[in-house]
């Protein structure tokens, strides 16, 4: 009965097994090996975007961070959400790579909507030289209340940043649970909807790190290459950061376990809505916010059950006050376990 | 034949199993998990250093600059060698790190000597605060030269650095490969020597990408772990990080590690030696840097030798022309491969 | 008819004869010169502050930026009103200093309530190392928007970062205006109220430019003299600097000037009152945000008058509709001018 | 008998004038008012480069750091002698302003080289992604050991840069006094010498604290005015910067300030001469490095002269030991100033 986070399950079994496969004789260090080459080609192929600048980090907040750098001057202002994984959940990362940029949140309370964008980016960059120039818009796709923006939304979001000639970067540390919610294709989800450069994620979804970073113009492909190098994230064995991402590809690797992730969820999401749970957010993809009595954490927490409160500890006075739990389901996540869970919240 | 750098070999057996192991149900995210602490107690165990602060992290450059921005503020300076990996080859990601630090160069063309260093550090910080102020000192051992400090020049250099209150950092990328040159105690190459903070490698020596960081004082500990999550480089799934440096640590499998890449060294110089060939810096680990005619190098590159010329190309008129090798062995370097190298190289 | 701003007006008469005063013979550069050391302990006394650092830069960006650095990690985060100058004028000026630290806006429209700085920084790093470190509370005193805290309003949010450990900084642009306007000592509106650093502001009371830079613990003041010297923001001929603010302090001009701007001001609003403006905010100072219609700022526009319109501009096309002027009155406004702008404004 | 610094002296009285003039009425701040319009204007037509971006900064390594900072990337290095001043006397403020750029030092006791430039530049960037990419060339003129480039040296210089296609940074904080050495026009002596950047420099010849930053292609004005604001240097009454550049510039100001200052520095040098003192450095503009015994040091110093010890302190036992004398004459030193110090002297 473990939720607490995607990152907390194993990895798949076939990522293991092609470190394996990779593990053969010598290759050329920092990315200059054959299975590097390889994956870079098949992210292209997937994408539909035969001239994509691909690279591959360990880290989200370095795919993040990275790539905002490459997109944005130290004198101009990111905008996201105001609980954007690059403002809350990055340690300033996103102002160390770029210099000391800001970031400005857009009003609301997960979903950015293009109405509370268009009037933040018009109140910004109103002052000349003394305010910070209007930069990249960052979208995060799973949102981190686990909801999925629809194709039209996001087109809608890029919309507005494209009015104002500004980049467009999607956090998709969830790009595959996304994905098999929406049922479109990479390239729709990505540069067809407007986005310029891409976090792609894969450590949530069963590799033990890795990420891509996909720009579709790469015109500054090199100087990514050089931010990545300065920040210690040019791996010298790159082939098993690419043996992770080849194994995740192929098959559909990626697609399946998002789907296990995204049913897992499903199923959860219903055993809690007949519990009577109410959700905070609409449960998209494979995260759920649910508001349960403390009583019923309790139950859950003595039970074994791991996952986060979201806001309220287990040790207050009431036993019927409503306290949020966040609960994720990664690829892994079995139906046994799941029915478990709601066996003992039924009590 | 394959020299081109011990970053290229495949990765130990033992360390794939124990990933594999280590692959079974949940883990808390971000270190938070038991084989994490462990390897923290045994790195501790293993220095003799019960209070030292230990943190994984995936590259090299990870850890030499998040070690130097922890020990140095931006208005200071670094000592190091003029061709110190953070200098030379980390595209200024000391710089980055530590929010605009300068590194000043100790003149010499490897190993610091104490001389030198104190003759540097005291021309440095004479001009109040206009100048740069003095930081830590940054040795590397193994030398990016394949050279090792003796225990009594490492003394000698951290005596100069404590002459002036600086603190000292060693990057040990190859700190296997010099403590089994050296028949010492973990601790006596380290705290012992004066080191404070310690990059400790296990990249070059059969892991997939883990070096530890390693500070004897841990005063700095926090602040450490917030200038890597900000610099991207905790990992949310440690326990992969852990695992392999578990496997690393068992068995002394570092050692023999370092063992066999240091003996394949010394048989390869051996043969060098017999073929004539001068080495340019003395091959007391795992590197050599040798001097041999072109012409050599053209039949050693034809027979399918793969290493980095350091001078020169192939493609220059003159074939008795010298032109350095660097010839790096590795863990998994064969005996077979050796001798096949320098049949080569005898014509 | 001159309101654009207090930077706007002429240099005090008093201050350019210092000028031509300190311009005899030679000096050693850099502040180590007789009328900085005089200046430094005259703002000692006038602060009954004996042991304070005092500093002299020539910006108020400078002063805010350097002060916010010494006293704030890259990994932190400071906490301001969301219109502070900071915030919204200094172009990132407090990131780019600080390495890369956050502001953490306090909901509100000007004044920051203990309540609201409370909740706020209660919200911020529950995460961890995910998420910035709290670190300074930044306080505008005269605000923005032309507010004037009370003694006890300061104190009440200096507790609130006591409470917590939190350094706090006053940003002082116009320290006198709100000195004279609370009638109390210059100790009484900074240290004894809770402030630690303050930008204490000369420029726009009738300095060419010179703020001073006051840290009442002088702990990290060779800290902060590296940072001023790095920025750029030492000057070599430092007695031009404390010739200005020598003037400023000498004969209590700096009082003197600023309740000549507060008394202009009271007389702007007194006839904008009768005029049946509206004010946006309170006019405690020396700064006014009133609502005219859009026919009374054309008139005053046509007829000379220099100012700011906030929210709106000139040729819109209803005439009665409400914009915000900014009036600012600086020291040398005079009657005369005031009355001939209210009159215009009566038609 | 001051001879410590050139930023040591008197304003020149018509500096101090102009300051007065300025002094009427209201003016838009930020460098929106008609001095500064007028000032810039007169530099182009002084520079014969109508098309030039003129800003003006109040210090000396503030137009040296944000003009590099606008010409290069936090990934590349800059080319300059080992005792440039952007090297030795600016606290890191490069590294800082650039974000953490490196500066790589040619070889050389003061002036470069053209082949020391390109043995340089060739040896860096020779690692791909590994080192920083080669940046921008600073040259400084008037050297800090007081030689002046000619212009067949300065196009050697800026032709090296090009055939790489780095752009070329002047540091001319003594312009004024090598100009009127070389005899030639300003334009001369900098975009027709392949300069692109200039920090023209007004301080050290007569001003309070004026530097003008020239872009001859003003392709990134708008990135460095921002540059600017945020590191705090734009100042708000920009008028009184502009005041004292226009007192400058008017009547030739700046070269007959630099003639007085060179002709007294050659006067000193032609007594040092007859002295017996040897020449550390040929003093071409007004800076003097000669080598004198102790007791003659100390003969002067106690009859007042004051002036800086380059190596060597007045207390040891030697009296016959040869010390180095930095001494620099400035706009205001008087014959019989000079007269007495060579009396003194000679004993």
């Amino acid at each position: 009965m473990f939720f607490a986070s995607d990152n907390s399950g194993p990895v798949h079994p076939q990522v293991l097994a092609a470190l394996g496969a990779a593990n053969d004789g010598y290759a050329m260090g920092y990315g200059d090996d054959p299975l590097t080459k390889q994956v870079q080609r098949r992210i292209r192929e997937i994408f539909e975007a035969p001239e994509a600048a691909v690279y591959l980090v360990a880290t989200g907040t370095a795919a993040n961070a990275l790539a905002l750098a490459t997109l944005c001057q130290p004198f101009e202002t990111v905008f996201c959400s105001p609980v954007a994984h690059i403002h809350e959940d990055e340690c300033n990362a996103p102002e160390f790579f770029t210099g000391g940029a800001k970031l400005t949140l857009v009003p609301g309370d997960d979903k950015m909507t293009p109405k509370a964008l268009a009037a933040t980016i018009a109140r910004e960059n109103t002052r000349g030289v003394h305010g910070p120039q209007r930069g990249p818009v960052s979208i995060t796709q799973v949102t981190e209340r686990g909801a999925v923006y629809t194709l039209d939304e996001l087109r809608a979001l890029t919309a507005v940043a494209r009015d104002h000639e500004l980049p467009c970067h999607l956090d998709g540390a969830r790009f595959a649970n996304a994905l098999v919610r929406l049922s479109c294709s990479a390239a729709d989800m990505s540069w067809r909807a407007g986005v310029d450069a891409l976090s792609f994620g894969g450590t949530k979804n069963g590799l033990l790190g890795v990420e891509a970073v996909i720009f579709f113009d790469p015109d500054k492909a090199w100087e990514f290459e050089l931010r990545r190098k300065r920040g210690g994230h040019l791996f010298s064995k790159g082939r098993y950061l690419a043996a992770q991402m080849a194994a995740y590809l192929a098959d559909d690797l990626w697609l399946s376990s998002a789907r296990s992730a995204n049913a897992a969820c499903a199923r959860l999401a219903e055993g809690l809505r007949n519990a009577g749970a109410e959700f905070v957010h609409p449960p998209d993809a494979n995260m759920i916010f649910a508001a349960l009595p403390r009583a019923a954490h309790r139950r859950l927490h003595e039970a074994g059950a791991v996952y986060h409160l979201w806001d309220g500890t287990l040790d207050g006075a009431d036993p019927d006050e409503l306290l949020t739990a966040r609960l994720v389901c990664d690829w892994s996540i079995s139906n046994a376990q799941i029915d478990r869970f709601l066996a003992v919240l039924h009590g």
